[in-house]
């Protein structure tokens, strides 16, 4: 049965209650047209279209909505639609191979100065007296007008990209309710999705006990920090009280490719950057096991005290993944705290396919995932994972009596906040929550096995031609394709200092030349003794061949003369 | 000129493009009526109304699509509107004396075992197929339903509430924008508005030097995080590289009033919470700083380093404001860094009327002050700032060569993401600016000295009644007012450990039977030697006082046999 048919079998026979979901459908075709007509053009033409045909009326109330905030930013058709009967009704806003319809520019480029100086009435400074109410909308059309257009199929610049329309009705319905994850009290609902998407994450990661732990948190960065601290905590809990002063020089482990956030953690959390030691990493920048135990055999005998292993599981400009099973053999040995950050490549857990990449992550201590990297929820959403329960609660809680009372009325251990180092906690969880409920898990592994594919077209695109040149060899193992675009003057030209030179300032011209006409984005940076090259991913399954072939086309355009 | 006419005035003279507003402005005020009549019933007929006596058809659009969730979530009528021109149009959503109004419930609770046992046809669980959109609706209907109405004037449980309009329409361009703080490359505007906004409220707080710094963070404990590191790295910038151990033992000071944030950020970063010494508060919850000087004398006497004071402007349960000049000489007098969590109290700054509370938070060399608290912005919108620039930029900043880019076209110093603990950054920043866009300086300080109004009415009510105990003498300086209900049993006995024992769970009881009710919410806690009371706090402009004696007349209601 495939998702949609699942889809529909199911909306068939759900009953809706009266006085229910019915009393706010609405009551004729004909005025639902003529408002979107008015309203929204295109997107609501098309609704109204569809509705005729599949009499899903009710579920256009929560996609007109939308329709005008993306009528208004001009990115209506970049919208990737949840599958499931969603799909069957909005297929139409999913990336075709029709060109014409990513002819809305990504970025309408302003220098920094410029937009200070204000643009036509776009003024950004505050003042005493309000606005009028068409001025405000003239700043809700000028604040989308000169942004990025993360959801256009032909942004790539980050990891993070796409708009899902379930997700952001999900963002949506969050804003309305406007409220805090700290108690069960005032977010039961949340709270308990919150539980049960964490489970089924560790379910996933494949932890068989049922106590794990964790807790969503404001980014990748925060939930490799958490990492850090539960791993603190669970080997010298007394640093809690007494402070890094009181245990000896502790030293973590991570490799050069590795996210910055392990180092950035390290300086935050009194460790020093200095004691976040590098681990060397092969071609394809994974870890060499056998340098990590060398460091922790040379960090011991200087009278260090190793903690902690970060494996990283689809680094940010490779997509390399570390050998978790040979490095989680070193931890046993040596007594370590494993972390995995799966923050980009945890989404490839989801596909049958491709999870084998991330063999051994069942071994790890604590798992970094952000949904809102490969599985397209919108940001922010990051979980941090725990195989053992308590460390959490054990490391952060403060026992605030005005917020975790100990004599309410309802089970208090779904009272989680004191796991956070936060206070007030944003929810995360309902967007996410949502998406999968209407897409199922087999939604996600569909749309991750695309973005893939699409990566492996680019790279069979390119490997072969002179124009491009591999940064490393053989295929990508995440949708991540590293290469250089080599220039008529360039080509043939035999490596020397004055060639590396020449090439580190193509990929910043191009891409300065790429974001003054607005095409595409892409991202580019050196890295370690490699200079300049660009780094594509996809992550928006938008995205379409012929939006590769496209990005192909415009470096080639933009780089021809230099 | 009033705020309204303020904004009817620039309203008026407002200059629209061809091709710009006007083309998704309304073509059939028939039309609308019809749809807003079969969408959204009440909202949608009151709106029409409106626009036909107000003619401003084209801001209905915003209005509208916001008006479908809150209709979902029988909230329509607790949402407060910004002030401005959208007050002339919308002053009806705004809490009036009609307590018909009031007839939603704030919540509707049930116990975890209850939502997790599943409620009718509302399934929390996971599962592998996608779901119907029929099945998506009530998912959502049920999640808003089983949730807390924190817009309703009657919630007063947490320090943040309320709904306001345009907060809302502004987080959901956000949300649709979906876009990520750490570069203006992919987030200009939102970027630029956040460098305007936060030297705004340095304005505001009474810096001088236009230089200074700040970022918009994941919450007040988050912001109070950064200002530890911040002044850590102002006075030993070596702790980055070499850790806490390289470093004299650092000490931080704070009143045992203040945010348990404190603490635990001093777990976090490794001082631990023992070098987090608490001074002693007077009966009003204000740090003795007498005893703050002696606590510092203490702690070099014993070896250790101050480094760092936090006084509290607007504490959490008293809303008490420590003495900021008083601790300031004595940060100057012993070099020590003060920061002011003015958190909850930093909206007072707003206020001509009540800003003097704050007296001497222009000598602090930080705050935090969340918008999200007395100034009604939705979750989460947290700043801190610092009055000297470049030590949040010097403490993080790791140069992730794949973010950061040196050979950028534009201006670099505009990419302030490694200014962060966080990589990515949710952007928190526009529904704030736009509010302030919305209703002026003038509009926040109308509605904060609205809500200390009502708080005095609350006081001044209660504070003779035999059925009533405060918890300080005084008025209130914050909205907070502390509380016992002293019911039937308990009154004129005389004072001892069974009085104390019985009181103590009078409070959880009515609030207990409160959440069964589903009428309002109130926050209780022990404090220090107090037993169990009520804290009741306003920031929510749309409550009345109506909405004061309800809650009274409902303590009553519930705590009268007790």
């Amino acid at each position: 049965m495939s998702p949609h048919e699942a889809g529909a079998d199911r909306g068939s026979s759900s009953a809706l209650s009266p006085g229910g979901i019915r009393t706010w459908q609405l009551s004729a075709y004909d005025t639902w047209c003529g408002v979107a007509h008015g309203c929204t053009k295109k997107i609501g033409l098309k609704i109204c279209g569809k509705w005729k045909e599949e009499k899903e009326g009710h579920f256009l109330l929560l996609v007109l909505f939308p329709a005008f905030f993306l009528e208004l930013s001009s990115s209506e058709d970049h919208v990737h639609c949840s599958s499931g009967g969603a799909e069957a009704i909005l297929g139409f806003w999913e990336g075709r191979e029709d060109t014409s319809r990513r002819s809305t520019k990504v970025l309408d480029f302003h220098h920094p100065h410029q937009l200070l100086e204000g643009m036509e009435g776009f003024n950004l400074e505050l003042s005493d007296n309000p606005e009028s109410l068409e001025q405000i909308l003239v700043d809700c059309r000028d604040t989308l007008k000169y942004g990025v257009r993360t959801g256009h199929p032909r942004f790539f610049n980050q990891l993070s990209t796409g708009l899902d329309i379930i997700g952001l009705a999900g963002e949506w319905l969050t804003s309305t309710a406007n409220t805090n994850m700290f108690t069960y009290e005032i977010a039961p609902v949340f709270v308990l999705m919150e539980q049960i998407t964490l489970r089924k994450m560790r379910e996933i990661i494949g932890w068989t006990d049922k106590d794990g732990d964790g807790i969503f948190s404001p980014g990748g960065a925060i939930s490799n920090m958490y990492s850090i601290m539960a791993a603190r905590y669970k080997y010298y809990p007394e640093v809690k009280t007494k402070g890094m002063a009181a245990v000896p020089k502790l030293v973590l482990f991570t490799s050069e490719h590795s996210h910055y956030s392990i180092k950035k953690a390290g300086a935050a959390l009194g460790f020093g950057t200095e004691n976040v030691i590098l681990i060397k990493c092969n071609e394809r920048g994974k870890i060499i096991p056998a340098d990590l135990e060398a460091k922790i055999l040379d960090a011991k005998q200087k009278g260090y005290a190793p903690l902690y292993v970060n494996a990283t599981a689809g680094t940010t400009v490779y997509g390399a993944f570390d050998p978790i099973h040979e490095i989680a053999d070193i931890c046993e040995k040596y007594n370590l705290w494993l972390h995995v950050d799966a923050a980009w490549g945890g989404g490839l857990l989801m596909s049958s396919k491709h999870r084998h990449k991330l063999n051994g992550i069942e071994r790890a201590n604590s798992v970094t995932w952000n949904p809102h990297k490969m599985m397209g929820v919108l940001l922010q959403c990051s979980a941090i994972l725990l195989r053992e329960k308590g460390i959490l609660q054990g490391c952060n809680q403060m026992c605030a009596g005005y917020l975790f009372q100990q004599d309410k009325q309802y089970d208090i251990t779904y009272d989680t906040g004191d796991k956070a180092i936060q206070c007030g906690r944003h929810v995360d969880i309902f967007k996410f929550w949502l998406m999968w409920k209407a897409k199922g898990t087999v939604g996600f592994e569909t749309q991750i096995n695309k973005c893939l594919e699409l990566s492996e077209y680019l790279y069979n695109k390119i490997k072969n031609r002179e124009e491009f040149e591999m940064v490393f060899k053989g295929e990508p193992e995440h949708t991540n394709v590293c290469f250089w675009y080599i220039p008529p003057s360039l080509r043939g030209m035999p490596d020397s200092e004055e060639r590396r030179e020449k090439l580190h300032r193509v990929a910043p011209k191009i891409k300065a030349l790429m974001m003054e006409s607005g095409t595409t984005m892409v991202g580019y940076q050196p890295h370690a003794d490699k200079v300049n090259f660009f780094r594509m991913v996809v992550s928006n399954p938008a995205a379409t061949k012929s939006d590769i072939d496209f990005l192909v086309e415009e470096i080639e355009r933009l780089g021809q003369d230099l």
